[in-house]
């Protein structure tokens, strides 16, 4: 994952611009710019209609039956079979294009991006220098008969001579191994030393110098997914990132279900087997992308909820789910990770972000810890959207949080064709006006099988905009498309024709998804309502608005407020971070300062328990419409829906 | 082991009164007193010579056919199976007496005992209420909505409430267990906590109140045998006591040989393995003894010298017989004691001592810490005596070490019928004098087998005190009693015939024998008149001159300076403490303050190598005579002896 070159495209006749990084696919640009191109296959290379011409410039495209030598001679390639390799300028033929009001959208907004590392490292300025696990070389004097001090003094000493450290503690295993690596290595060794507050540990010792190979890897412990990433800790940069799901799910869906089966026989040792099963095939994963030694993979940061955490520690959570709700430890210390059963070497701890409550877990902390909030004066609102919301509130003086069960909608759960967002999920959709036609992408070009969560705010928020539902997420069965039509759950939308699927079916979204999708929305909206409102807030008062969960890579912000999760504010105002407690685990595995930072912010945040608040029910239903009843606090969102509606009825007047 | 009571035993006619402990041997305590009694079987109640009669108080005898219900009626009784119970008066029949002048000797010297418990705790006062591991009860508010802290934030809070004990680190297994615990033992735990000079940290926790049951095991491991003792940590008093051999002693009988052994495949596994079974037994012995749960056995303390520790840590031990001779660590952690294989709960950890050098080990750090010379402005002479003698030379000020080569003799090597102080060792001989009739006492009270080191010693000095050999340890063949003869290796002693041992031939002493223990006398005085050279100083300047070694609880302090083995200086100044190493162990396993101290003793002890010194060849070779060939440094005891020999002299002509 080093830092790729950014590119420039241009698509004319539109001549819209976006940059892009290399590599890029063609398809995701033009999403990217606005530009809308007939794509019905989700971006598989299989029906052909996106084709572009490339003027200037060079794309890589892969081998395709459905361009001729010719096509190709003239620069013609399917947009979504190609990747961007310099700047370019693409036309789009006419036959491409289906309507052009498609193009006056704007283009996706820049403040809708994911921080990059040197985004990371302005906002933590101190994370690269001081990692909590460093690599020293040090040359040692050989003993003799007149300087025949012990193996470990002669190391420590050293040590404290070159480097000013003191070593108050040796781990056990370095000590057995020592004396024969001093020897072979001819007295030129690299100490592995973790430093922190209460004294630094020799953890391993390397013949030679490796100084330059010091690997951590980052772990987000989701209850769905599980995603990593190796870090090189000298130069604070991703190398390789991967992701599974979490094994666990075979033994329930949820946080309360895998409690439930964690208290069967056995049932604790399983489910942390099988996280350590799944973390373990990311990790190899991992080190054979990258070529890195486990040998170097000098310590491991995990955040996860509470659950998560404790199972991953082997820790019983029976205790989260009984009032009054106690988790073992808000802190817990680091842990050997092959004591775990984590395949790494021995001498590798792992560090777990301290945890706030039993709902509220150390994947927040981390992700207060990755968006930088802490640090700022401003008034953020930070949300992590998954089947369970999370969200705070505060600066760098005061945090407060609270959790709320958003329901499954965003991931794939209460919907006909609700999936992860994983290979073959739709994950972004535009729908032309008048023709009602879909430009879908799809994860993996490949052909789609179901919709993910932030395509289904796509739909939602298209289909409200061009027509087909109304502002209670119903049909309008007038509506003059094959693409709608009454189903067996009400009237719905086809998204994809059952030949252009994996599916022998057609992929659809029903009257009942999209209640589904309103009652999340209204979930996370009104919560965050009445979060702001316990502290006397409203959401104007907010300054920035961060928005963090896998699911967070993709959601269109404007979107988003056209249908209500989002409030209207500002759109600069927002931050999508994708995985923020990712983030903060990066910053923690790179830097000893943060490590403590966690401890801080942890200390920092209050749990505020809103589930028996009184305001929410009514905040709710006031929710439970797109964008919302209560239209004051969607104004200029109704003009433009209205404005849009009104154009859409002279279009098909005309 | 608790405090018995001590009991008076007056001796009749010789009107001799000796204070022994409750259940002390009648032959014993006539032994102690300075009272000849026959007694040939070596107290194993079958020669049923020792007959004696209690004219007042109780003594608890074995049955035996070698006396009639008259003559128990009439209160006579074997002395050799005869306990202690009451203060005694007893009359010894004159068939018991063989010689009057056995008689004249001075009872044992008071300045020859084994340090107690309380004098210990005079030495170092401190060691009482600061154990290094202490166990705290504590009652724990109920969580509730309100207070819904986590169990482990809890716990530290109350405890730093009600305690002041800040805890910065817990053991991970105690995390494990905790919430089951607090909630089964309605919130009233013991906490079991480290406390270090670094923080302290929980390594335990127990349902209800356990904090009287806190119990350290502490272990002398010797090349030879092993030593441990079971203490009550809050009393600071030891409950029992077991030992057993070191079963490395099939892979060889010295250090040496054990890490050749190392060396091969499997080696140091083995040897580990061997020491951790021979630790694993007497602790399984001590706790059937004591009825202590493993669960309340806190922590362990072990001294060994350089290559017994490492082994038993599993450090290879390759080095320390490489020049320059370099140990893996002078300072070793605290290691899980389970992680060694050692047979005891989860959070103990076991303690071993600093050593020095790779010749100069744990075990002297113990014993120095035992001994108290540490402590005081008196010049003291510490000398611990085994296969290798070790010596420590200094005050409070400072400390000076070497290791000397003695020589196997007192350990059972190099004698014919040498052994080790084990069950059928004689340990204490006397030998009339003009019947050359020996009295024996024999460990475990049975029918001899050979002899041990301290009363190789006893022989020696009785052969030359009533005459068969002369200054240079060779018979008188003109000696008349048939116990000398010629034998295979010259002239030798019979100490027991064939039909009163346990062998089928008798046991014996002869020239060689002697000329061994010669060698081993001269080697460690005169290794101690170097020691003392090399920093200026004689045995004059010697305020305290302490002896440690197992073997140390049975020497004879005059007996040593009669034959050389110790200088001729006042008896006053001479303290026998036994196993030194055990002591010191006892008192790290009592008191934090003297686990730093083993440190801070570690760290003042200068080691000085003294194998290449000049001067040793001179003094070792004016050293091999009895007592010495400068008799200006034996010149009291030569007065003795002429005295002896004198008189012996007349009563032979008489």
């Amino acid at each position: 994952m080093k830092q790729k070159k950014k590119l420039q495209v241009t698509f004319y006749p539109e001549n819209k611009t976006v940059k892009v990084r290399e590599g890029e696919n063609l398809l995701r640009a033009a999403m990217a710019a606005g530009v809308h191109i007939n794509a019905s296959c989700g971006g598989a290379g299989t029906c052909g209609k996106c084709v572009v011409k490339i003027d200037s410039g060079e794309v890589i495209s892969q081998i395709t039956e459905k361009l001729s030598k010719e096509d190709l001679d003239e620069g013609n390639r399917l947009a979504c079979i190609s990747s961007v390799v310099s700047d370019l300028s693409v036309s789009i033929p006419v036959e491409s294009l289906l309507d052009k009001s498609v193009l006056q959208r704007k283009p996706k907004k820049s403040t809708s991006f994911i921080l990059e590392t040197e985004e990371l490292n302005k906002l933590v300025p101190k994370c690269k220098t001081d990692s909590v696990v460093v690599k020293l070389y040090i040359e040692l004097t050989k003993p003799s008969p007149d300087n025949n001090m012990s193996d470990l003094d002669r190391l420590s000493l050293a040590l404290k001579k070159r480097y000013e450290i003191d070593l108050p503690s040796t781990d056990f295993a370095v000590i057995k191994k020592m004396s024969k690596i001093l020897r072979e290595a001819d007295w030129k060794v690299t100490a592995t030393i973790v430093l922190t507050s209460r004294g630094s540990k020799l953890i391993n010792i390397q013949p030679g110098d490796t100084t330059d190979k010091n690997y951590s890897i980052v772990i987000d412990v989701g209850t769905t997914s599980v995603y990593c990433e190796i870090l090189n800790v000298c130069e604070g940069i991703p190398i390789a990132e991967s992701s599974d799901y979490n094994s666990q799910i075979s033994y329930g869906e949820d946080v309360i279900t895998r409690i439930i089966y964690s208290q069967k026989k056995d049932g604790l040792e399983t489910l942390q087997q099988r996280i350590v099963h799944t973390i373990n095939s990311i990790i190899r994963e991992l080190l054979d992308q990258s070529g890195i030694d486990k040998e170097n993979v000098t310590h491991l940061v995990a955040a996860g909820n509470t659950t998560m955490t404790q199972i991953l520690l082997g820790l019983d959570p029976k205790y989260i789910r009984e009032a009054p709700y106690i988790p073992v430890a808000n802190f817990l210390p680091p842990v050997r990770a092959a004591s775990l059963g984590i395949d790494i070497q021995n001498s590798a701890y792992l560090y777990t972000f301290p945890v706030i409550s039993s709902y509220v877990g150390g994947d927040i902390t981390s992700g207060v810890l990755g968006s930088g909030m802490f640090l700022r004066d401003e008034l953020t609102l930070y949300i992590d959207i998954g089947t369970n919301g999370e969200m705070v509130l505060g600066n760098k003086d005061w945090l407060v949080t609270t959790s709320c069960s958003a329901g499954p909608a965003f991931e794939g759960g209460g919907v006909k064709y609700g999936m992860r967002a994983t290979k073959g999920a739709i994950e972004q959709i535009r729908i032309s006006p008048g023709e009602y036609e879909p430009m879908i992408l799809v994860i993996g070009n490949v052909k789609p099988k179901g919709i993910c969560g932030s395509a289904m705010i796509d739909v939602v928020a298209e289909l409200l905009e061009v027509g087909p539902i109304d502002q209670n997420g119903k049909f309008y069965p007038e509506i003059d498309t094959p693409r709608v039509r009454e189903g067996d759950s009400g009237y719905e939308y086809v998204l994809a024709w059952a030949d252009e699927s994996q599916l022998s079916s057609d992929i659809t979204i029903n009257e009942v998804d999209i209640e589904n999708l309103i009652r999340t929305k209204a979930a996370i909206y009104s919560w965050c309502v009445v979060l702001l409102n316990n502290v006397g807030l409203t959401f104007r008062d907010v300054d920035k608005f961060i928005i963090a969960g896998g699911f967070g890579h993709y959601i269109d912000v404007e979107r988003g407020i056209n249908i209500g999760l989002l409030p209207e504010i500002d759109t600069k105002k927002f931050t999508l971070i994708g995985n923020g407690s990712l983030l903060g685990a990066r910053l923690v595995s790179l830097s000893r300062n943060m490590l403590t930072e966690a401890s801080r912010v942890a200390r920092m945040m209050t749990n505020i328990e809103l589930s028996n608040n009184k305001m929410f029910m009514d905040e709710y239903i006031s929710a439970m419409f797109l964008p919302h009843t209560d239209l004051s606090t969607f104004k200029k969102t109704m003009k433009r829906l209205e404005g849009l509606w009104e154009k859409n009825k002279q279009n098909n007047v005309k």
